[in-house]
């Protein structure tokens, strides 16, 4: 297939254009809310080239009466989601390429060597925050969709060029897209896998615990009952869990992971007064779902562990923890490793590297799971980029992993939407 | 000494006045900086009783030069300190009645029953914040000396009713009369001992620990350290600490303290993402500093201890904790069980209640500390209201109690300024 040589002579010839394009991209500071600038390139781009572009700001209203539905926000004024359409010519099979534009906020500025939004190239690789999550790996779709173009392959399947909103706190940018009827055959979303390939996707919830003290002064501390004193039990409980709960899944694709669903806390607060016994330790953290698993039956799990604890502390039958699920919220999602789209992109990516790709199961979610469980359409996430750069101070993206995946997603679209010869 | 009677029958019977004045000081929301209320009707009131007052306000440059200064404020815009002088006929042992106007803020308003600064008087009890710290300390020395001069008693002493600001930040109030050069024979402090004895008075101070981790996405959180895992093992070396050094104390008067000078972690925090692995926890809390202790030695101790966790735990090589010590502080005090001035109020509860005073060590700091290590001056703390009732929510004071204390603070200027037949 000469052509696909001519497509990646094309990525080749273009790498310079491309990471000027992609520090266009990452000096959009995308924060949730903050999407239009982005949003407006990609439309743009998109339009030049030809695709068919549907822009629209997410509708509050009618998203927020949908059971999947998890926003922190209550409008979505600013961030409008970005479809665009490549019609093919007949008679292939459709393909999504999904990938989201809101980043994480910049943390703390004094870690970053330069600033966060700055797009700058040192060597191979290009820094600032959403580089890698995951402005590079929609770059990579990008840039595939351009090769092709620009080859003069006429596919015979429809790609729909996805950018959209809001994956950060939950999905509701995928949610809209799926709510306004878009559907394929198969969807690619290049999530930082680092080029493994991810059929199965971790799932994960937020919860908050309460745990309760008695406060007393700090003088007599031992008229009170310290919360934090409580809380480093909560900790071990569900440290506890964590081991039952992995111990029960075997699934191999987990087999590089030490921990395959990690319960994670990520913050604590408590007390008000450093001579006070503090009254209430709040923790907050991530639990993951096993792709399959149901998050209601997780919940649950969770919630009967912690109700256990007055059998090792009588303290928490008197005063017992209150659990929250808040916040974000990503439903797990997997294909079989034998399904037709994943034979296709294992394909694409052997080709091109000459070897077979790593297979894992995700340690974290996407909006994957939302395409898989509500509109049905087969999943695999697959890009450029490390999971442990994304959402830490100088972030950034490796821009020959980056053209390596646009040359092996260009492929992915050739093998599996069809070419009109 | 019918007299004494005199006094005692004049408190009785202006009880009703004197729980209306209670209410009006309780109804001033004197936390820090919004003293002037208070302050002005307690000057307004020593004037009208015919003593010298002097009412001036904070000097925070001068202040803050001196080594045993201590406060969050960088100016002291609202807050006054009065001290009212009665001058005795002289040839008598003088007095300082010491007692803070300030109070610390309400908290959460969701946990008072009435307003926070209401002064609702229920059965024998006036609640609201700063009624038991310590506003009916400072309103029974007032009725002791109002009482005694409606008694047309002339004493030889001289009694300095001081009514101090910020006491609950480090004792400027106080480190102010102090350097204004106000001196006497002795000082009582009528703090919320529950109408205990305390000849001898704890210290503290204010601690931060930094406890360092290291960050990963919580999907993959074996990849990082977390910080609030390492706080714990942090948690339990300070309660080791605290172990250590109340084995150390053999004090009588601590006997019924379980933990005599306790160590209090009053607040955490740490990390900033659910689906982060912290990389930051902070611990701040209390250390007691036993009467007769060195501040100083006592902060050696602490640090070294803390520099041990690398013997438990080799993180802590790669990590060390740092400590910070801020806020506030409050210096130990004693006096001898049989000094002169012990002696006298002791006399004056047992003629008053018919048997011996319970006398203990403190379990917290007062300004007392300040008036001996800086001025030489006894201080005896003795007040009514319960410990446990301040920096609480429906703070209140046992008005039966406070009428005790009054007549047994009138007893002792009676007792130890002398009368003039």
């Amino acid at each position: 297939m000469e052509y696909i040589e001519t497509v990646r002579q094309y990525i080749e010839n273009h790498r310079n254009d491309y990471t000027t394009l992609l520090q266009e991209m990452v000096q959009q500071p995308s924060t949730a809310g903050n999407e239009r600038g982005i949003q407006n390139l990609i439309a743009d781009r998109l339009e030049q080239l030809g695709l068919q572009v549907d822009k629209w700001q997410l509708d509050y209203d009618m998203l927020s009466k949908h059971e999947a539905f998890c926003a922190s926000r209550n409008d979505f004024e600013g961030s409008e989601n970005v479809v665009g359409t490549l019609k093919g010519s007949g008679n292939g099979r459709s393909i999504i390429l999904n990938g989201h534009v809101d980043v994480v906020p910049e943390g703390d500025l004094e870690q970053w060597e330069d600033e966060p939004f700055s797009g700058t190239v040192k060597g191979d690789q290009l820094f600032g925050r959403g580089a890698t999550d995951m402005k590079g790996g929609n770059l990579a779709s990008l840039v595939a969709i351009e090769a092709i173009k620009a080859s003069g392959i006429q596919l015979k399947g429809d790609i729909l060029y996805q950018s959209v909103v809001e994956e950060e706190s939950g999905g509701s940018g995928t949610l809209a897209a799926i709510e306004r009827g878009y559907r394929a055959d198969a969807a690619l979303i290049p999530e930082p896998t680092n080029m493994r390939m991810f059929p199965k996707q971790q799932g994960s919830i937020w919860f908050r615990v309460f745990i309760h003290g008695k406060s007393a002064h700090g003088g007599t501390r031992y008229k009170g009952v310290s919360a934090i004193a409580k809380s480093n039990v909560v900790y071990e409980q569900i440290l506890f869990l964590e081991k039952e709960r992995n111990e029960g899944v075997t699934d191999p694709l987990y087999k590089s992971n030490p921990i395959p669903i990690p319960i994670n806390i990520g913050r604590i607060e408590g007390g008000n007064w450093p001579s006070s016994v503090p009254d209430q330790v709040v923790l907050e953290g991530r639990m993951g779902i096993a792709p399959g698993e149901s998050i209601e039956k997780a919940k649950k799990e969770f919630e009967n562990h912690l109700a256990k604890l007055s059998e090792i502390d009588e303290w928490f039958a008197k005063a017992p923890v209150k659990v929250e699920w808040f916040g974000a919220r990503w439903l797990p999602g997997e294909i079989d490793e034998d399904h037709d789209f994943m034979k296709t992109i294992r394909q694409a990516y052997e080709n091109y590297k000459g070897k077979a790709p790593q297979i894992e199961a995700s340690p974290w979610g996407t909006d994957g799971g939302l395409l898989t469980q509500l509109a049905d359409i087969p999943v695999v996430v697959f890009g450029p980029g490390e999971t442990n750069m994304a959402h830490y101070p100088n972030e950034y993206i490796d821009l020959n992993h980056m053209f390596d995946t646009a040359a092996i997603i260009a492929e992915t679209l050739i093998l599996w939407c069809g070419v009109e010869q």
